[in-house]
């Protein structure tokens, strides 16, 4: 900021000139001090300047008493979970109050590398929260998949200090860094001094102590008290999840004190566009907390002052001067509902509505992704090499999987389904390169009836993922997901049912919120009609998760997980 | 860290192979949560890798269930103040359990300017504690006196980016910040996202929002509790001071709670020798902070985690892995005796006695910094041109003066000492440049019967300040710290009575601690031989302060801090 900019702003801060804006009759909710100002915010240039009841401003709001809180801060999370742009994201989470996220663009690196990336800062320049990146360190998750980059230290240190990047996300390859691996440790060195999260499920002990050691500062796996509290006196900070997948924050709730609260947050991880739109964001959560029995100071903090700390966020956080202008008001302190959401000192959602605003377009190459090759009914059925088959068995409500050999289904001498043991052909086609390479397995618990589901969204790679009952259903299925550029599809026979493009790199829509809420009920109706199964996409897009035990599978074929390692199809 | 290195550090902190060090019997206090962990430490590379009962060491050190916290840390110290060389600091402060000072080099700055700065790092590189450095925000303090050097923004930016370099120091030109002076404002550009410390006395609502918005983010001038929260809600970090000279402690403690501890702490600002020999250093806020009901948990974290977060120092503050292996064992969490400590791994001193080390010498050009013009009797005694003069009259207990007018004490036309009305001669000597500056003024109620005293300590500009009653002992007395190259003197007539050498700029000594507290007991016993008065050093260190109303003294004159201007020294 120009000098002369900065002494008109202390101009408005002393009183001397009137205020941008001020705000009236507020409940400022001052997390400094846990104490309730009632007071007037004067803001100016997009910052709050003063609080104090002698400010004038050139336009006034009087919010009656309503409480003034700190926009809201995600400090983890995915963008592409929502299957959303930035821009349409912002339309949803800020009328929820979000004033920022800190956001791992890892599914789209694995898709575009450092375009990805790019793609992902280009297109959220300038929207009404302000979104905040880590960069991907584990791109590809693992050796035994294609996915379409691969992101080494140099890579990451020519993205490391682009605008709006804090820092290195989560560093899911655990053991490397446990073990020193010198690709993990190239890459922690590239971000030395800076924010490092971490991601080390049921990590302890030794080993904890190995890969605190190494450089990572939080953890956002915890899912027990015991082991959120040994991470936590060992130094990290503890991100408190509570995604649409993984809810952990029944159980870690009881971590909190006065004394460890300020080393906690609460994050998302991952959240999903229906998630977002019957229960809302932060405030959510926030309303959750409470409920459980935390004082509302404390679970504010949890999503405004300690993740600003936590990554170093000197204007984000709380309502004082210096601060950026992202305020909420709220009517009370239990139900939060959001009434007005200012965003760097703007008025930007008003009762569940956000303002209007034009955000920067997706990159175009992102509509580029998918590049299948030839497909016919043969990518999807193999011939029969041995009367016994490893299966991914699914088990309700669970996202580990089993490594089940059952007696291989057949027909003319192919593998086939087999609706009697609720077991589908599964195939991963490679999309990045054209390749060619399919990964062949079968799946056991997804309770799908008749025709195929296909989906260019499958961690981590987000090659193409499809399940059927027929190889012409699946056939059908992959097409339309090529077709749309990405998306998740439902297919019987030569019949589309329904389908949800997601053609930014094959993991997002850029239709509005409703258009997309929409297309996902049809296509969730449409997946409900030839499934007995819950979600079967989700089941779909965690089948080739090739970190999490037991069997997996990739474009290279079958995972074994425990033993890190492909495994044929056919047992001896 | 090569990654070779690293590799090794995590191969101790997995127990693979045995750590250099292990602490075992520890009663590890643990800041994140505030449990006593009672472990094993182990301890490679000079940080902390590991704690757990598993590891086994080089070198085991068995402390029988004594506590283990980490090195304290002082957010704010002018190492001047003590009239030491680093490294005779460091032995001093590491028997107290001190592992890092935040030091700010004003006083060598105001004599060498960038020279001076780097002089001080120079000389503490390597050290058994860890010296981190603000830059001077604010030399000179005023443009009413002759200081050696003037360091604007292009200068403070040639030193931002040093290693040890951590951001501004206390920016004292609050009217400045508050009214957006922009040579102010060019400062705190430099140092933009980076840590700056506030000073900012009683200063208040809109003025304190404004002086918040321009970028301060700590305040250590703080006197009474309301200041303090106020300064608190503002987004301040409060250091409280317990100084030699001013001891805020008391007053500030009822600030804290368990809210809004987390963003206080507790600093020296200046300590003097005396005091660090007879009281210790933060081991004795401990004890005091403790002794007046804080729990020992809050209290250490004032001067560890606390500090360690406000300036963003990831390594230091806790005993963590990968944290610095600054600890410090102590027997109790109330008297906080300290028997061990720990530096980057390292044992460097023990029951109270530092382990022998060497320290980088001071650079010499710190040795010639004295630059007197020619002086006389003549130049301490002016023509008398008026029947009524100015006099600055000192209060008891107070570092405020008065701004007097009283009949001109005379003899043979010259302005002359008078003892019946306590009236001393006082002069200003610049002697940065040799300029032939002096200016003349008279001093109430220092006491001084006979003889003169002299010092080249002299805030901020440390010009050579000299009072006397008869031009010959100030001759004397000024030519002595003339000689020695800076120092305090004290004269009768045309003998010496003592002298406490301070060669390095005129303000720190070399010489060790043991003899510059003799050295110092001498001179306070002389000055006690011609003064009624308690401290006449101090009065006369702080008679040239230009920032303090009302009436004070530098090379240009009198100076009425009010109107900040020079007046006369007659009254027509």
């Amino acid at each position: 900021m120009e000098n002369r900019a900065v002494a008109d702003l202390l101009s408005q801060a002393r009183g001397e000139t009137p205020a941008d804006m001020v705000i009236k009759n507020a409940s400022v909710v001052n997390l400094f001090s846990g104490r309730i100002e009632e007071t007037s915010v004067a803001l100016g240039g997009g910052l709050v300047v003063g609080l104090g009841d002698e400010y004038e401003g050139l336009e006034t709001v009087d919010i009656a008493g309503a409480y003034l809180v700190p926009g809201f801060i995600d400090g983890h999370i995915h963008i592409e979970s929502t299957l959303l742009c930035p821009a349409q994201l912002a339309r949803v989470m800020v009328p929820h109050g979000t004033g920022a996220i800190i956001a791992d663009p890892h599914e789209i690196a694995n898709v575009m590398g450092i375009d990805g990336v790019r793609a992902m800062l280009n297109a959220s320049e300038g929207l009404p929260m302000d979104f905040l990146f880590m960069i991907p360190s584990c791109v590809p998750a693992t050796h035994l998949e294609t996915a379409g980059a691969a992101l080494d230290a140099d890579a990451l240190e020519q993205m490391a200090f682009w605008p709006r990047v804090l820092g290195l996300a989560e560093l899911m390859n655990f053991p490397g860094a446990v073990n020193g691996d010198p690709s993990v440790l190239d890459k922690l060195a590239v971000f030395k001094g800076r924010p490092i999260d971490g991601h080390a499920p049921l990590l302890k002990g030794p080993d904890l102590n190995a890969y605190v050691t190494a450089g990572p500062q939080s953890d956002h796996e915890c899912t027990n008290p015991e082991e959120a509290r040994e991470k936590l006196e060992r130094g990290l900070w503890i991100m408190m999840r509570q995604g649409t997948t993984a809810k952990d924050m029944d159980a870690l709730l009881p971590v909190l004190n006065k004394i460890t609260e300020r080393r906690c947050m609460l994050v998302s991880d991952d959240r999903h566009p229906d998630d977002l739109a019957h229960k809302g964001h932060l405030d959510h959560l926030l309303r959750r907390t409470v409920a459980a029995g935390i004082d509302p100071i404390t679970a504010l903090r949890l999503v405004t002052l300690n993740p600003a700390r936590r990554f170093g966020l000197d204007g984000l956080g709380a309502v004082a001067p210096g601060y950026r202008a992202n305020l909420v008001e709220v009517g009370d302190l239990s139900r939060f509902k959001v009434n007005r959401v200012w965003h760097h000192g703007d008025l930007v959602a008003q009762n569940g509505q956000a303002m209007e605003f034009s955000g920067p377009d997706f990159d175009q190459a992102a509509r580029d992704t998918m590049n299948l090759p030839q497909l016919g009914e043969d990518s999807f059925s193999i011939p029969v090499r041995s009367g016994k088959v490893r299966v991914i068995g699914l088990k309700e409500g669970e996202i580990l999987t089993e490594h089940r050999i059952v007696e291989t289904p057949q027909k003319d001498g192919r593998v086939a389904a087999d609706p009697a043991r609720d077991l589908a052909l599964l195939a991963v086609v490679e999309r990045h390169h054209a390749s060619g390479h399919i990964g062949h397995g079968l799946i056991q618990g997804l309770g799908l009836k008749k025709g195929a589901l296909a989906s260019s969204v499958s961690h981590d790679s987000h090659n193409l993922v499809v399940c059927g009952m027929d190889p012409r259903s699946m056939l059908t299925a992959a097409r339309a997901v090529g077709d749309m550029g990405g998306g998740l599809a439902v297919a019987s026979g030569t019949e589309m049912l329904a389908s949800l493009p997601l053609p930014l790199a094959g993991l997002m829509s850029d239709a509005p919120f409703p258009t997309v809420l929409e297309q996902l009920e049809r296509l969730d109706e449409a997946a409900a009609g030839v499934s007995r199964a819950g979600e079967p996409f989700m089941a779909l897009a965690f089948a080739a998760l090739a970190v999490i035990p037991h069997l997996r599978i990739s474009d290279q074929g079958l995972v074994d997980v425990g033993k890190f390692e492909l495994v044929d199809l056919f047992v001896e």
